[in-house]
């Protein structure tokens, strides 16, 4: 694991918390993006080399929809960056951890990501990303 | 805000979960210390320019062994880098964000640390600290 690449946080409606993070990071949102297959808009701040991801739903019915639902808004999970996501899936089922997707799955930011099951991670949703190249 | 100094893990036992983030983050525990004003014992590992650092309740009602009975083990805060804790916690309340704690305290890691109210930033429990220079 390189480094944090960000921290996901669930909220109910962007068009809230986007001033919200602007006035608490004292910093702009530098870009809103949406995620199809995750079924959320997303916005992002830079703080140091690591982003924070702000989570909407975009379906009554999403993931993220759910978690705001049961838990409320908040932390959703924390990314790690890495090299070489095969490698690192690998390693990480061999020591035991249990994989939500079999295979890199397209993410936002142009990222190939991978999420890890939180019944192995003492309760937190785990996210692995490696950038994609731009050749790609 | 400068970066984020680290994100704190509530867990029930270190002894069960500082081998687990070894192996999760392929890296090993460089540090435990005990905080005794937050009732915790602490454990940290260094991933890029962020720490994660583990908290175990040292005494039965404490606020982590609280936190854990309610929501489980998990993500508890994610506490920012800040150069100077006194104006950024004035910035904050002018900002309408509401403090924990007035004044800063010290707390793990040779740091002066600052909380904000859950209830100000969309759920997630936010701390500010500033390194102690060490001439201090």
């Amino acid at each position: 694991m390189k480094k944090i690449e960000h921290i996901g946080i669930a909220v109910k409606s962007l068009k809230a918390s986007v001033p919200l993070f602007e006035k608490l990071l004292n910093s702009r949102c530098y870009k809103t993006e949406s995620v199809e297959n995750e079924q959320v808009k997303t916005a992002f701040f830079q703080t140091g080399e690591t982003k924070i991801e702000l989570l909407e739903s975009i379906q009554k019915d999403g993931i993220i929809a759910k978690f705001v639902e049961k838990k409320g808004e908040g932390m959703h999970h924390i990314a790690f960056a890495v090299e070489n996501i095969q490698n690192e899936m690998e390693r990480l089922v061999q020591d035991g951890f249990t994989l939500l997707n079999e295979k890199p799955s397209k993410g936002a930011d142009n990222k190939l990501v991978c999420f890890l099951h939180p019944k192995t991670t003492n309760g937190i949703l785990i996210e692995l990303c490696q950038e994609i190249a731009s050749s790609e």
